[in-house]
């Protein structure tokens, strides 16, 4: 089966205005798992959507969350891009993470999440320092929900401090960044194949 | 191939003085690898140790770190074991990753890591609070030295805020910690046969 | 002139409902501080407003963050209560952190920014792990922008790791969790006061 | 009475080689500082001195702490210079934090910690991101065994993400952090001012 990815973009912004640097990040992650014969779908703006605030899969009338949560659980990889500000991840990128929290009471007989056997990479952009910080931070939260995290999964650029340069702007990205890129996309591409053909067996209920 | 696991123990107390928390919590996910047919090596205690500051891979005269790090790189799974101090990990732990900065610079001509097809995860004990910022500051740079994670990596535990109950007197381990420590090892031990079995093919130089 | 404090609670659910664990670590931490003849005045439910995504202190119709920025800043200490979820804050708090953004730019000609002579503190509650990281995350935030960190400014609760107990049903609130509120309130007041009289000079534009 | 101050320097290397990034920005808050009339005294540089793990004011036989604690405790203020390494802080300025565990049993009748009174600033610097997430874990830490953290109180350079230059080598400090690090003297010095001639008055014991 041809694996497949959806990105999130949990810019503050809603699409239609300026460029999201944010949607160049994930371009870039997408073109290169597009060469190892990943499907790569949409990606979904969260600030487009509106994802109500909870911890269950559902929180009731005009919540978006249900349609989301199904179309990245659909995938086998998950982009989850998001901007940088005062050091820490967007409050929308910490909406859907709390949104997974859910995922914790969802498990099978074999005590497995529906995220399992899934893999996450993270793509974040800012003007100045903070990439770090929010892969820490993504990472603990995905992994904690059942996400598997391949090797040197997050990709980033951010500008020299207190500056404020946009990804966005750059004539081109720089090199490391395109390598980042390759190796992340070859990474999650080669171990999300693996789990897709022999997945996590879990451990049954009461074992 | 049988797969091996390693285990680091990065309280601040050498041994020879009373047990340590974290070895009990290392037993426990060691015991859940035997499950799976891993042969768990030793646990290395890093305050027996002098690892010198610094972030190459031999920082010359009495640095114990070569030999540690061999020992680490022969396995196929590292367990990571840290206690909680203020909320965060251990000066030892810190030390411990300073030293792995080194493999963003010792890459074979494929651009891999020697960190690269091996699984890492993460015990914690303290008496409050602390595991979730360990975790997240553990994975984020494991994972930028090229560890990969499996799915619910970290297994911890912690008492109730601001009381000082040691996990080593626990009349007996609680149940989510155990059912933790088995839905660890099970998948530690899957995904690390998978990339023993399938090496990741990293991207090669120039491309 | 008499000290004033104003509170948020960040919980994700709306008014009306069950009681809010954060609630009650507020109320607490409220009642040291009118021992010290703070006016404490409302606690701003943050879930039950709009606030706007973005980065600006008005995000235009019907944003509830002009209002709420408002009546923050008319106060002199901030208790800023938010529960854990996945151990991180609740994106309500991180939405609030983020419109905070904007006094970066709104200094004043000694370069101050609004809530310069502020004094911030935190309230943090859980059923597991996760305080610590929360108050590392809120401090770097709220001292970016502007507040001053009193002497051991968070106060917090969370029980056993990986247990769901709440705060608000505890038959009593345990004696460290009433000492460092105890303590967090004679601290804040006592800096708010000073702050009050002898506010920061600031540094003129262009010295 | 003149206010005083004292840097730490965090870096992995010894004194003697080459000049240390992290010591040219003490030296700016340094200078800073002595505008308010602040007499900056020694830098302690870390990797110069064998502090001993552990989480007690004395851990015997050759351990520097006890005087470097002296020394610190002196003083009214504590520059806390770090590099950046893997996006965190260095393994030596973690040691630091550590030691300062035993600061929470050492209260004085009025629960006063030795810290309670004195302000903590940060100076960090890195090749490439990790300043907020440092800002971060050094605030939560100091925090919590009792430093006051004035507003705006880190001053941080790091360059553009995935690139190699250092501060040391930076023909001319840019504006931003200039400016950065005269606001962050201002700031200390009045606080540090205020809380030399008006302690927190503590909270008495069993009150």
């Amino acid at each position: 089966m041809p694996l497949s990815a959806i990105a999130i973009n949990c810019t503050l912004k809603r699409s239609g205005g300026e460029q999201s640097s944010t949607d160049r990040m994930i371009g870039l992650l997408a073109d290169e798992l597009r060469k190892h014969e990943v499907e790569v779908r949409d990606t979904i703006r969260i600030a487009d959507h509106d994802i109500k605030p909870g911890v269950s899969s559902d929180e009731g009338e005009g919540d978006a969350w249900p349609d989301i949560r199904r179309r990245i659980l659909d995938c086998d990889i998950l982009i989850f891009g998001t901007p940088v500000w005062l050091g820490q991840m967007s409050s929308l990128a910490k909406r859907v993470l709390e949104r997974m929290d859910a995922f914790l009471d969802e498990t099978d007989d074999q005590g497995r999440m529906p995220s399992f056997g899934k893999v996450a990479v993270a793509g974040i952009v800012g003007n100045e320092d903070g990439a770090h910080a929010i892969t820490a931070d993504l990472f603990q939260a995905l992994n904690d929900v059942g996400w598997t995290i391949p090797s040197a999964a997050s990709d980033y650029w951010v500008g020299e401090a207190m500056q404020s340069k946009d990804f966005k702007d750059l004539p081109q990205i720089p090199d490391p960044v395109k390598q980042g890129a390759a190796m992340l996309g070859a990474n999650a591409a080669h171990l999300a194949k693996l789990l897709q053909q022999q997945p996590y067996p879990g451990v049954p209920e009461g074992s």
